[in-house]
């Protein structure tokens, strides 16, 4: 598959939120796409000049309102849908564009959980298209089918957190590494991860110093995270708590499992590091370290990449495996533009070697 | 017993770290001590006013050296002294203040783990004293005998990791509620935790907007709870991974676990709940709230609380206890005060009664 | 005038915001009142306890909505009743609380501002009743007669850029130290200054790590600084911008002048220094310090006090005075507990001897 | 001048510190330029790699002790040195390497203050060599003639603060905008601004929450400030404050003044916008935005971009002026980048088109 000699023309549906407005981003340093046209209701009629304006020449466009999504998309011959939008209007915008012959990838949880009743239970409504539940591609990019990524119509960009434990996780959980019944995952996220909402609870003056566990055994990214697991390998059990960090970007997981047969918790640190690596070896994106201490925020803000690390605790004959990203980068537009660069034929890390370290840590 | 009608003079070891000036802003408060000496080398000579101008009368004492703390303890008649040093200096200069008749409210790990090499591995040099690691009253104040407090002569005053986590778990280990190789303590603990050194990894640059795991499978705790579960019931195995939060004070602990024979995991949550409820109705200071995302640091910093709430997770079928305190007050200080208030004969709230709230949310 | 012998009855308008809950916690720690009633759309049927349940007994007191501010503050026999509501609704309250003999601490700036243009251009509504704002006593408690306040029937209570701002700048205007047209003041105040509204700019994920100055040349702040400098002096000019500090408490405010027939900077800077000295010689809360660094945020946060310093620059032949407070204390409900001390004759320090440190820095 | 075909040559002394990382972060970037030799005494003998894994082949590259730059500078052919190390050491190096044929850019201060008890007054020492004083190149890029960047031996890049500052102020002092007397310039820069220096007033704890002015009156960029206003016109008196503001990256400077013979504030403030316009039209990295409130940290960070706005005060007649930068970017190695591509005959922004917004908000 060749490279597309005029850049892609690529849409983008709820613009304002932190993880339209980061692919926004991305795309106007993307020699390969070409940002024609988005949409939000509370932007409509106003230029992205306004929400940045170092887009560079996308900044000039105007916004649309949610509902002219398809007209606009048609009319500036969009050929890539990516959908920041909650779950619900993300699930009933995307036919109509497929059938308009829009690719699409859908940042919402709208296309990634396929059983019915868990995915009611996450998002608050049954699935619009089941159909397309079950054609949509789970875009976690390291563990694509490149040939199902070229192909796709449609592809279910995976969850924020789904991204960083999944990452540590299914090259466990194929290789048996993942005892049944031990698995715990600890989670914990920065303050873009809510949202970009008008809330109280969400406010500057009240997340300052402050930090918490949030949706305790009700995580939306719970099911997703078992159906992606259990399609690695047998289906696994897990406990998954999340905890709003008072920093604005970047996620850390912390997982804990027993390795099956293996007491020594050395030896099964060793096995899981091991296997860690030679999953990732010649990853672009994923690095394993050699001390958990370095699997740190500060390390991967600002860029596409997932850090992991597995380390022993002899104590609870447990392996710790901590896996970090930013979580609007590796774990949404960062990762879409990933799938996006193989859908199209662009080589996986085009517009994503992005510096790290920027205004993190120095 | 009652209570003394002139205040008990203390003295402070360490006063520049973090605990030993939030000990002394405590007694400066507290009516019923006085503040007659305090040593650091780093301040030796100078006035504790140029720590903390707001220390009262207080704030005029001259500040000596380590070295001559056993001197000034017994020239201005302390009967209490707070040993607010790393665990070694502490270790050394018990001995000699217990000898002179002064009790010891020691706030380093020097005299809590009794293994011999358990305590050898946590802190790097084995026991000075072996009886008096057998003499000494673990100070975890809601768990003391009041008589055993009233009689010390050396109180072992509790780790803030180890306060934070026992507070939730032996209440639930004593009723066999925590089935054994299940437990997983997750915890994550401010900057002031790590102490006053002057260490380029502790730089405001470095940490600001960073979080990372410490010490994983090593972290010097872990034998002081494994201790105090056991005294509880059973020995018990458990994981207990450490993380730096980027803010200045608090601890959250997320502690995961299964209740034996009890799959439902609402109806585990519901019997840790109340067991939780049970056993510290009537506290002072520990508090049971009813949602998980309730336990937040904004809600104990400042302040001597310990807030915990228990929440089940369905998926895992594990049941999810979160604990929080102000690792400088219930977690060092604070508790030291508590355990003094005991072992003198004051209100066990005498000058804790602090309004939280301030500094971290409004 | 001697204690009142049973707690004065004290009612909320607006328990909700930052300051109104501030008001409550610092009444639920004052023997000499005791809050009977608390108003506020949002929480109207709901307990304090919602809010903080270390309200002690108050928390258990039900919140009525704001139109039923009056019919309960006569239910519940109140006294005095604090505004801690925008400055219209106050506005529209005060008249019918005062005749119905209940007297009033305005929190809000509907009673600050004398002159009818400057309130109406500072607050976007005329005066509502032009006798009461001339009745008003401006509660710069530093600055009152006791005699006044001790009569009072309405107390107009500074705004928080105003304290921080006038407690430096008064001393120095009443001595001639300030000479006309060379008065810049350029304040930072934490985000909890910016209330507890719902809106996207003061989400975290906004302002974590951000700043940024904000209504530059228009802040409603300025006429009330300028009224009150001319109060005490000759009618001054002076430039007054604010800016957004990323933390959730506190005010720093940096003065810069020249001193009249002063060229020498450090001359100027001795005559400032000493004339903030001698003012605030015996002062239960102000305090002023050898080292401009010493006036921090960190000194302050959580406590009534203001701290001031006064360097000199040699390069601008300038004098700089440095102020610091809390903006929610000594800016709001803490300065209001002062005033309503002194109200109802209780001793100026009643209630609001609180401890620093906790959250900000150990 | 054509561009180089091979990539230029380059060490960087002390590339532990801050700016010395950002520096290596950005060559490794930048395919003009290749770092060949790093010198630091705390990273001797240790690769790149320990500092940042993302180097690249960069990051293979072992570290020398300072002592041994000349030599490495030589061996490895370097054709620019970037000296990011205290002014002293930098002064005492400098000779050396223009004597080897090695063009210099100097991030200190040493070769910045050409009177030389100005300089001996802000950096502790006398000049060093003061014909490198007079020979260096002042490299605020924007002021900078292109011909003398192209045939510069040694380039004095600017200090941070006086980056922000300078690039706001020279266009308005040219064209006689600034009233002489009425300059006051209030600085706030993030924790970086300090260095990475193992010091306890620098701690996360220390700071996190806090706020404070230092050094005022005693800022050793005043001189450097002065010098460069006084001679884009008559020579300025200024006041220069600067505070430590709890963020790790960004400055923002607000400066105050009449513009001579304009009283109205609004028409002043036009004047010095539009002023500010006109110069920098077409500028790659300095751009002028109509709301003060927009020229924020979180628009700047991680890029090589200013940020100015002029707004009115009418209460004090004077105009004020926000500017923003990042202080390791275009207030340190951005900057000197900039200065780098002009130098050897690439384009102004080669290697500079950061991508904002990462970190700090999203």
């Amino acid at each position: 598959m060749s490279q597309p000699t005029t850049p892609i023309r690529v849409g983008i549906c709820g613009v304002r939120g932190y993880s339209g407005l980061e692919a926004a981003r991305l795309i106007a340093q993307h020699d390969g796409f070409r940002l024609v046209t988005a949409s939000s209701d509370a932007l409509a009629g106003k230029t992205l000049r306004s929400l940045d304006p170092e887009l560079g020449e996308d900044a000039a466009a105007v916004v649309v309102g949610h509902n002219d999504t398809l007209a606009a998309a048609k009319a500036y011959q969009a050929e890539l849908m990516l959908l920041a939008l909650p779950a619900e209007p993300s699930a009933h915008v995307t036919p109509a564009l497929l059938e308009a012959g829009i690719r699409v990838i859908d940042l919402s949880g709208a296309h990634r959980v396929r059983d019915v009743v868990a995915h009611t239970m996450a998002y608050g409504f049954p699935p619009i298209a089941a159909e397309l539940q079950a054609e949509a591609v789970y875009g976690l990019t390291e563990w694509c089918q490149p040939d199902a990524l070229r192909a796709a119509r449609l592809v279910a960009n995976p969850g924020c957190y789904a991204t960083a434990t999944l990452l540590a996780l299914l090259p466990l959980h194929q290789r048996g590494l993942i005892a049944q019944g031990t698995l715990v995952v600890d989670a914990k996220s920065g303050t873009t991860g809510a949202g970009k909402k008008a809330q109280v609870g969400l406010l500057h003056a009240e997340l300052f110093g402050n930090f918490y566990a949030y949706r305790v055994g009700q995580h939306q990214h719970t099911p997703e995270i078992a159906q992606e697991l259990s399609r690695a390998g047998t289906p696994m059990e897990l406990t998954f708590v999340t905890h709003l960090l008072p920093v604005a970007r970047g996620i850390l997981v912390t997982s804990y499992f027993k390795v099956p047969g293996c007491e020594d918790a050395h030896e099964a640190a060793r096995r899981v590091q091991d296997a860690l690596r030679e999953h990732y070896d010649g990853s672009h994106f994923v690095r394993v370290v050699d001390a958990a201490s370095e699997a740190q925020l500060g390390a991967v803000i600002g860029t596409n990449r997932c850090i992991l690390c597995a380390a022993p605790d002899p104590f609870g004959k447990r392996v710790v495996v901590i896996s970090v990203i930013d979580n609007l980068i590796k774990g949404a537009s960062g990762q879409a533009l990933q799938n996006a660069n193989l859908m199209f034929g662009y080589p996986e890390t085009a517009g994503l070697q992005l510096r790290g370290g920027a205004g993190v840590k120095a």
